[in-house]
């Protein structure tokens, strides 16, 4: 990450601000916000708004997230050309790029007005239940969620931007921000995939709500423990539940609560 | 909306919440979460993620906003099955259904590394400049942003929801909660879509962070002026900046600050 280059993350903007005693012209920090269109085998297959770093990592943690590229040796050539907001990606042949599986959200709802009976509508996009011993206590989940808080530094600036973390036992190996929620999950995923880094045994920590989507993100990379600053939904949990992975939500401070799979917190 | 109905919103779960001096476990509340898929003329066009209420309105106004749906007459019916998460929309036939209508995004950057220059990647998902004299009060802007903030009890009670409204003067007409930010801006758009509202002479006030696509989707209704508790991105300033919209950010308490067209302001 270039995060110490503060240009990248932020702009400056001019602006008006106004409170009770005073209506003053300044110069204020903006947080940037970019398109990244995605191409496989010259095929345009997605636009992501995002944060304007770590965009190869982005795009190929996208394509991962997806369930369209599954296998290291699958991927031949990244390149960003960061001027036209594109990043060209070259696979085997042997990869599904139907529109379908693209296009296709991996959850609909099948029968039940609860909504939380769910069916997945292409077994491609199915992600595998986690098979895993990993445990945590409680005193490493709440300084996880400290630290990832800590990090967070741009958020406080600017309001503006999502992070999430990849952690082995109390330490943080990975940590990324970005405006859009999923993005932090994406970037994670992509930097793990290229480099070689196993997540199947590792934790994601997270700033915000986690949806179904962001826990199928989760399942896509493996992950066993999944802990939240913030709650997740009726959904999320359910298919946390279904896919075995353990949920901790509103990790803050001196507490936090365990959504699914409490066999993995040791209490 | 069905707002009175709780069991709709949430939906009781049973969790171990853990602090520092004890480990119970509780029956909580947590935010529901489903699925919509959309068809137009049997034809489906999309799979939103969302909150399981006003969900006619959810499909009509995402139709709107895309640039697919532009007038009422265009619109013949609209089906909801609840069971199933399934909208069905039936429309005269000259709408433009093409898959590249839907797939893209309309936003794509062009040359500039700074992300903020942008084009349009269909003329059709174009929307115009407002063209608006409606101007607005310091005070009444925060009084708006207030209210917003006291209505929004589903947040409060399980950290899960964003909110926007629609309001005209110093009062708020319409009132939408969806755990998607994109989602409380299309069901505002469809309830004023489909009982004849008209947008372009009123405020929209929201909870989150104002990006591209939130800035977009007020354009789409001609909203002149948008108020936010968070902060925007600077591409969202630049597309408010070209599309004539007024920007308010951090509207908390009272301060606020103006990032763009700041002459319907009075300060």
């Amino acid at each position: 990450m270039e995060h110490n280059d503060h240009k990248l993350l932020t702009t400056s903007h001019q602006i008006i601000k106004v409170d009770e005693n005073s209506c003053r012209e300044i110069d204020d920090l903006v947080v940037r916000e970019t398109a990244l269109t995605v191409y496989v085998n010259s095929k345009e297959v997605a636009t992501l708004v995002c944060s304007p770093w770590d965009q190869k990592f982005l795009a190929v943690g996208f394509l991962c997230a997806e369930g369209i590229l599954k296998k290291r040796e699958n991927l031949k050539t990244v390149e960003l050309d960061g001027e036209r907001g594109v990043v060209s990606i070259e696979t085997t042949s042997d990869l599904d790029l139907t529109d379908s599986v693209i296009l296709k959200r991996c959850i609909t709802p099948s029968a039940g007005r609860s909504g939380t009976s769910v069916h997945f509508s292409a077994d491609s996009a199915l992600p595998q239940p986690v098979n895993s011993q990993l445990k945590i206590k409680v005193e490493t989940a709440l300084k996880l969620a400290a630290d990832l808080q800590e990090r967070s530094c741009l958020f406080q600036r600017t309001g503006g931007v999502h992070n999430a973390a990849l952690a082995q036992g109390e330490e943080i190996l990975i940590f990324q921000e970005d405006i859009g929620r999923h993005n932090t999950l994406d970037k994670i995923h992509g930097q793990c995939f290229l480099e070689g880094i196993p997540t199947d045994d590792k934790l994601i920590i997270f700033s915000g709500r986690v949806s179904s989507e962001i826990l199928l993100k989760a399942a896509r990379m493996g992950v066993p423990i999944l802990i939240s600053r913030s709650a997740p939904t009726d959904l999320a949990i359910k298919l946390a539940e279904d896919l075995q992975i353990t949920v901790l939500g509103f990790v803050r401070g001196n507490r936090l609560s365990v959504y699914a799979h409490r066999e993995r917190v040791i209490l």
